[in-house]
């Protein structure tokens, strides 16, 4: 059961102009699923991407990145069942070869379309049966297809992720619709973490890089489910220019604006993976300030987030305070004065001073925090008193179901 | 049930000359248990140890390391119960006490004992009941201690680790023997890898320095269960300087001898930790090759050891060579060729190359993964194919019995 994820209603999900969604039946690793997204963009549409810093790169991730910087994007073409990833060169053929099929179909060049797979590594992607379904897909093609879109990306994810939002620039309406997959970072097969935001708004290129690589920072890059980094992992902005005039600058009103409602919408996006992470039952958030840079706190933020012992601690709503003071002291700042840090634990409206002067806080009474650990969401707040810098980062705890779901072979 | 280790045999544990032991009920936190350990060490003895790398040091840790730069090491005094961490000065004062309650027993320097705790997080170490047991402790001294007190270190361990080694230098035999506690980095009260490795030889000060920095590296510092490093993980080499000449070169024979068995030694009580480590069904070693540097190798082999996705596969026995590829690609070594990385999968006496170039290996035939994945014993070989350096490190798997373990609330 998703930690407090509300399931998409196709009435929410409001379309973005210049965006049409269609899905279809490829058989691309097995029959009778939709397992081939086609996301077509109108013309003048921009588009910018952060990828996986993994070094087995997908072949599709590849593509993606080389098409991104030589032409304007027109379309995404999205698999599910194979994730094309350690395939080497075949990998990359196959992947353009994708491209190359709706490039076809919808008139625009190969290096228009970006690929992306998700699904089983280490096996080809089956271009043929890919190429196939294309048709279909197009047929398919609409304004308010987030819906059957956003389930048919899923792999692993026990529900579909997808949000929209609006906002007002210079009196005209914004929409920004975006839908993500992802459960563990990587499964066995079933891997990657995707994401795609779209808006109508018209945003510079340079800009629209910007946005992405912050928004990422402050979302997908600051959410953990078990540490373990995908090969495919992907996440697109997009901009069609549709509505309004050329955004260029992130300090203008607009910008700022505009900035905000990607940030939020991309955290939303990212948290509800963390929130169907895989045997989640908790929602963390594990918030770090004081810090002397972003890079010390994201340091104790993570070694707080990925320690087992943490997090078979909140699956067991045991306030265990040596487990996260024990992580904190070995997140590797170096020169750390564990005497000065504070740490807090937050949830249902309450929060408690657990920790000071390198050990238990004196007015910190076992009940208070044992109370705070029953609730779904809980917050680990640190204070590292040596700096300005914080960050949170977001994850979920460990249960029996995240070993069971991992220790299942290849189904 | 720890994966292939044996329970010590008490004729099996030789005595080392200089070295006597005696444990006592003190009443630590429970009744009806030994959870005193009292150490003797004749007078000439040198001691030097390596301690956790967290910044929160428990207080015994902080006192071991000023002791050992002040006096000569007579005693070591370990209790069980309570780990006296994340105690402040009180801690640091208790800790204090508890040595010179031992000082004050043998007629040495409070300096010249060196204080071990493990057991419980953030709770007093109650010194008065442990000053009482010292005097029944001290009295139960005798040479061929070892068996009783590799008992009574334990803590959740599920069996003791003890074992001795003889060698022949100069014509003399030297004996050492040693004994380790811990099962998991760290548990929710049961804090502590604790290792003790005692030798009748005569060895310099500046050799058993470079002895115990270089055995702890490939021992105690080399294996993983989860990734968590206690506040109070001790290793501590001793030389009672017993028997033979003094060796005070490494690169002299005697000192090569000693070497050899000092590491072995550590490599034996280190591995006792991980096959004992909670949970686990399977012992893994991840052996790293062709590195540019040793931290290369190091980061690569502890991303494989780390990765829950790793832990859990060999957990259910299934050869999923991408989350060991994953794993390998996001270890941090930015300018990694995945091209020419090549992964075998080791046991039984077999082994198959299984990834080559990128992804699997042409060869590779997945029932020969499977059959592997069979033993309790098996090895990830990996070749980074681009220098020289190499490393080993030990883990085990990752099972529901971990989470079991870890998501008990504290009893």
């Amino acid at each position: 059961m998703p930690v407090n994820l509300p399931l998409p209603v196709a009435t929410e999900l409001l379309p973005v102009k210049g965006v049409r969604l269609g899905t279809a039946e490829a058989g691309i690793r097995k029959a009778n699923r939709r397992d081939l997204t086609l996301v077509e963009l109108a013309p003048g549409s921009r588009a910018a991407g952060v990828f996986t810093q993994n070094r087995f790169c997908a072949a599709p991730v590849q593509v993606c990145k080389a098409h991104l910087e030589t032409a304007e994007t027109r379309a995404l073409v999205i698999n599910t069942g194979i994730a094309n990833a350690g395939t080497g060169e075949q990998g990359v053929a196959n992947a353009r070869a994708s491209c190359r099929a709706v490039a076809q179909a919808l008139g625009v060049p190969a290096e228009a379309v970006l690929p992306f797979s998700t699904g089983v590594i280490l096996e080809h992607l089956p271009v043929d049966r890919l190429s196939a379904g294309v048709p279909a897909a197009q047929a398919a093609l609409k304004a308010d297809g987030w819906f059957e879109a956003c389930h048919a990306i899923m792999t692993t994810d026990t529900q579909p992720k997808c949000a929209s939002r609006q906002i007002q620039i210079d009196g005209q309406t914004i929409t920004l619709t975006g839908m993500s997959k992802g459960a563990g970072m990587i499964r066995p097969n079933m891997a990657t973490m995707l994401g795609f935001l779209a808006t109508d708004a018209k945003v510079s290129q340079s800009l629209l890089q910007s946005l992405v690589r912050e928004a990422a920072d402050l979302s997908f890059n600051s959410i953990t489910v078990d540490g373990d980094t995908s090969t495919n992992d992907s996440f697109i902005l997009i901009a069609t220019g549709q509505v309004g005039s050329e955004i260029s600058e992130l300090s203008s009103a607009a910008g700022q604006t505009l900035r905000k409602a990607v940030i939020e919408l991309s955290q939303w996006l990212a948290q509800a993976i963390v929130r169907d992470g895989e045997g989640a039952t908790k929602f963390m958030s594990i918030a770090v300030a004081g810090g002397k840079d972003l890079q010390e706190c994201r340091k104790v933020a993570y070694a707080v987030a990925h320690s087992p012992l943490v997090k078979t601690a909140f699956f067991a709503s045991d306030p265990n305070l040596g487990r996260i003071l024990a992580a904190i002291g070995y997140a590797g700042v170096d020169d750390l004065d564990v005497d000065g840090i504070r740490v807090w634990l937050a949830g249902g409206g309450e929060e408690v001073l657990v920790a000071e002067k390198g050990g238990r806080a004196v007015s910190y009474v076992e009940e208070a925090g044992a109370c705070i650990m029953k609730n779904a969401e809980i917050t680990v707040r640190i204070d590292l008193a040596r700096g300005a810098a914080a960050t949170t980062v977001w994850t979920c705890d460990f249960s029996y179901d995240y070993v069971k779901i991992n220790a299942d072979y290849r189904s």
